[in-house]
């Protein structure tokens, strides 16, 4: 926002977070002596000594196993870029409310003072005992590849970077249902992703995982192949696991006989590029607020249109992965999400949609209340 | 707890603390498509601009101005000693309730896989944008002194050590009020500290600022004096601004016509030794669960007696204090907890309970509604 902007405080989105989106409340009673001897002293000693004496009953006796910190340094907020932790604290709020709101679970904003990723793992290993699982969320890539991975690596409770593996759950339930349409199989397709970051790395693999036949990944600079110079270590692994053929150059050749293009770069793609697609084309264009092109342009050239917004059909949102996800990984008391248990609550929400299957129907709604309880119980049934 | 014994997980105490005594709500309705375009995507977008360009947006459109971390390493929790972050944890959520119960502030237990003070001050730093304030608890002395004190000058939130400041609040009302019924002056009296630790420690820095004659500190050496080898700084430090005479010896010397004894070590006193100390003792034996010295055994040395425990009268409990203390400080703003503060915050309580003062009566029971209220006036006012 520009420096000179005036705020409008009376503005009902305002207005909406004056005082924030959270609160902490108790489910003991604290009003007698009494109470106050259970759950604090002298009472409580015991559950810290029997908690010393097994740890396993940190998991049932307090909140821990029920409670996730959604984890962000304010890098990559939303399509907002890097406006640091502060800026970042409403999201995560936001963040927090939906794992309440969807499923029952405790979360708690956590806005790092760091951007230094040594730090950032430091810090979040430190507070890890407090918690049962890590929500990564709006951290830039490349950084948040090898945050995860170290995590991943040190913790025994689930870490989970949203921006990635929920988006690419979400778009793997969306084309499932696509290809069911269509009556196409995974294998003979060509998808085009563009968008290297956080959500492009994570949709490759997991469409990679699903069996598509090939997959040609674009960011800024073009085709993303073996032989280009300086790629970093995320692109090249990239380069050596996808675009079978060594395709070379532009978006334009990028999606020339592409079946599927997903967008996922906060760019632009230009119609001209769509025109070169194969017939009965499913373009996922997921950049918000503004499409990497809008869904009236891309429906001329595509049989199946989705976005990342609620004022179009097929919202593809991660609300509908992540709340589920984390809900199965808790009650099966996970101590990781495995690929796995993202393929099977991918096919949880697909199996929603598919009840009542159109072009315009290929994902639930986001406020289904039947998602999460069906994603949650896929994720149990797969841990 | 030895590792035979069994814990009988029906037992009451077990019970009440099965799934943990907190959680999270949401303030703002999810509810519908609308309700999630506000609280969170695109409509959060623009909170999130307008904190970018005024990080003061932070403190009213976010929860963070009314949130406390309740953060321990798990080093030196309740009695119990050093029995890890997990094992602390049922008492940091029982704190953080506390302060839900009494403040209305939302608090959430951090529990820091670290001993090391580098690595607790640079994970409670990187934490801290999530934050209005953080609540040190159960850190072992003397590394409490130096990680407050660092996260004090980098932080612009208020850090609290409460088994330090909490305890030494309390103490101070509780002694104001046994001045004021034998009508004696606190530059008159001498008083006897036993135990260096964070309360003890905290404790004579708070009774030399109310003026107090002389004070003694025993720890389990002996008394502390400026000739004594090998002390560490905060040791030196209090031998330089306490025991006027240069009195050596064993606690026996320590109590010799002592007026105030104030026992926080955990060890015991003698009988013996107290039949030293002057007409019209005041004892307050505050380890927990055992006092010092039984206050039966007290009572026939002293004139006014006070524990730490709720079974016994003038219970001093630091929930009389660090709920209105916060409090207070949010309300103000303030962006730390002086000692103007913390001697306002000792004087609001002892006011409380001047008004039907006995010396059974020197401090408000726990449960008083009017206590927290009190404090946080008095605190906001002294910021």
């Amino acid at each position: 926002m520009p420096a000179h902007t005036v705020v409008d405080l009376q503005d009902p989105i305002f207005l909406a977070h004056r005082g924030g989106k959270l609160r902490t409340a108790t489910t003991i009673p604290l009003d007698s002596r009494e109470d106050l001897s259970v759950a604090y002293t002298p009472g409580v000693a015991r559950v810290c000594e029997a908690i010393a004496a097994d740890e396993a009953l940190a998991r049932t006796h307090t909140w821990r196993s029920n409670v996730v910190a959604v984890v962000t340094d304010g890098t990559a907020v939303l399509g907002l870029g890097d406006i640091g932790p502060a800026a970042a604290l409403p999201v995560m709020e936001g963040k927090a409310a939906l794992f309440r709101q969807f499923a029952d679970i405790d979360a708690v904003p956590i806005c790092l003072d760091t951007k230094d990723p040594d730090a950032i793992v430091a810090a979040v290993a430190a507070i890890a005992p407090s918690f049962g699982g890590i929500n990564l969320e709006d951290i830039s890539a490349p950084r948040c590849f090898d945050i995860e991975e170290r995590l991943k690596t040190q913790l025994d409770i689930p870490v989970f970077h949203d921006d990635q593996h929920g988006t690419a759950v979400v778009v793997l339930a969306a084309l499932t249902n696509a290809l069911r349409l269509q009556e196409r199989r995974a294998e003979d397709l060509t998808a085009t992703i563009v968008g290297a970051g956080a959500a492009g790395v994570a949709i490759t693999k997991i469409l990679n995982e699903a069996g598509v036949g090939d997959i040609i990944v674009c960011d800024s600079t073009g085709i993303i192949h073996q032989g280009r110079d300086r790629l970093n270590p995320v692109k090249t692994h990239l380069a050596a696991t996808t675009n079978r053929h060594g395709r070379t150059g532009d978006i334009t050749t990028a999606l020339k006989g592409a079946d599927v293009l997903v967008g996922v770069s906060g760019g632009t793609v230009p119609e001209t590029a769509l025109q070169g697609m194969a017939p009965n084309a499913i373009v996922f264009a997921l950049a918000n607020p503004t499409p990497e092109v809008a869904p009236e342009v891309a429906a001329r050239h595509a049989a199946i249109v989705a976005t990342g917004r609620s004022d179009y059909p097929n919202q593809i949102n991660n609300v509908l992965a992540f709340p589920g996800i984390f809900r199965g990984a808790f009650d099966a008391g996970a101590a990781q999400i495995t690929e796995a248990m993202k393929l099977a609550a991918a096919r949880a929400i697909a199996d929603i949609a598919a009840e009542d299957l159109a072009p315009d129907r290929i994902v639930p709604s986001a406020l289904d209340p039947r998602v999460a309880p069906a994603v949650a119980a896929a994720v149990k049934a797969a841990a």
